[in-house]
């Protein structure tokens, strides 16, 4: 399975957000392009992955490709998903998830919490301007990636995220937007490192 | 320089359609994507790139990177900046453009002359899931990817095509959607063939 940890700093947590105004909303647009980036091929659905966005350090929305119904392509609906769940956060007590649509959970767990449960079952792969270039690493079979949104990690992030990782990845010399990085990262996992078309 | 032409064969070309229905206007959703995807980056914009969006064989609004102002990475803006195009359609007369924001032109021009005008200054690359692997090919110059939105290119389109065409390049075991591909021969030719990071 491909994992994908996406965390979002400033996306309101009380969900109350106008879909006219996505940019304003802690910059959703980019969020809801992360979340179908992870998941959208031409003619359907990557079943094999599950994109944790976390919102403000306090909540995650996990998305599970092999339960997902109703993901499309546009940043309006996916946003709206996105809404629906942190709308049930009262109903996200302790750490039992709550499905607030088909393959979407809403859980009460902030950025360290949800990089640990996730590394348990997979090998961390830190998307890094100053990391390894990607065609010099080989691809893990269970590959976790971590990303900021518009905002660089703090530097208590950092710290657990490079405790964390496993592997440190730069995917080329421009920096991107996170979206672009994950539609570059399936690339690399899809070529098995840019080998096999 | 890189150009993008990415035809669009359902977008009303009369302009009226609504910002909160981007995927009911012909999948503008996904043109404003690509249209994103061709220009920006972390941190600004790649003024080396010029993207022609095709709309229903009949105009083309051009965007090029070196004069562009106001390109948001938001689908909605993006969206509005086509329509703002689309909207001077009547001053569009003969092959003369009409800048209609900063770095935005509209050309009564369809799919087959704007392919022929772009394809004298550069290479033509049509992205094709039958095509040779992208890392056995060297990066053109001056590359001009051509792309189609949702819909398959018709029969006319593609014998327009093939003619043009220099090469046929696939970028992957997997059928993407327009604007990741357009992310993936970006990070192609960022890194000369997945060789240079």
């Amino acid at each position: 399975m491909r994992q994908f940890i996406i965390h979002g700093h400033a996306v309101p947590p009380t969900a109350e957000f106008s879909l006219d105004d996505l940019t304003g909303a802690g910059r959703l647009d980019l969020l809801a392009r992360c979340v179908t980036a992870s998941f959208l091929l031409s003619h359907g659905i990557r079943d094999d992955v599950r994109t944790h966005l976390v919102v403000n350090d306090e909540f995650t929305v996990q998305f599970d490709g092999s339960q997902l119904r109703g993901l499309h392509p546009d940043e309006r609906s996916t946003a709206a998903l996105i809404r629906t769940a942190l709308e049930e956060k009262a109903e996200a007590i302790g750490q039992i998830p709550v499905e607030t649509s088909p393959g979407v959970s809403l859980i009460r767990r902030g950025f360290a919490e949800t990089l640990a449960d996730a590394a348990s079952s997979g090998t961390v792969v830190q998307l890094h301007e100053d990391g390894e270039p990607a065609v010099d690493v080989s691809v893990p079979a269970e590959p976790i990636f971590v990303l900021s949104d518009h905002r660089d990690f703090t530097d208590e992030e950092e710290a657990v995220l490079a405790e964390a990782a496993d592997h440190r990845l730069r995917v080329g010399p421009q920096a991107l937007h996170a979206d672009h990085t994950i539609t570059v990262v399936h690339n690399w996992c899809d070529t098995d490192g840019f080998s096999s078309y």
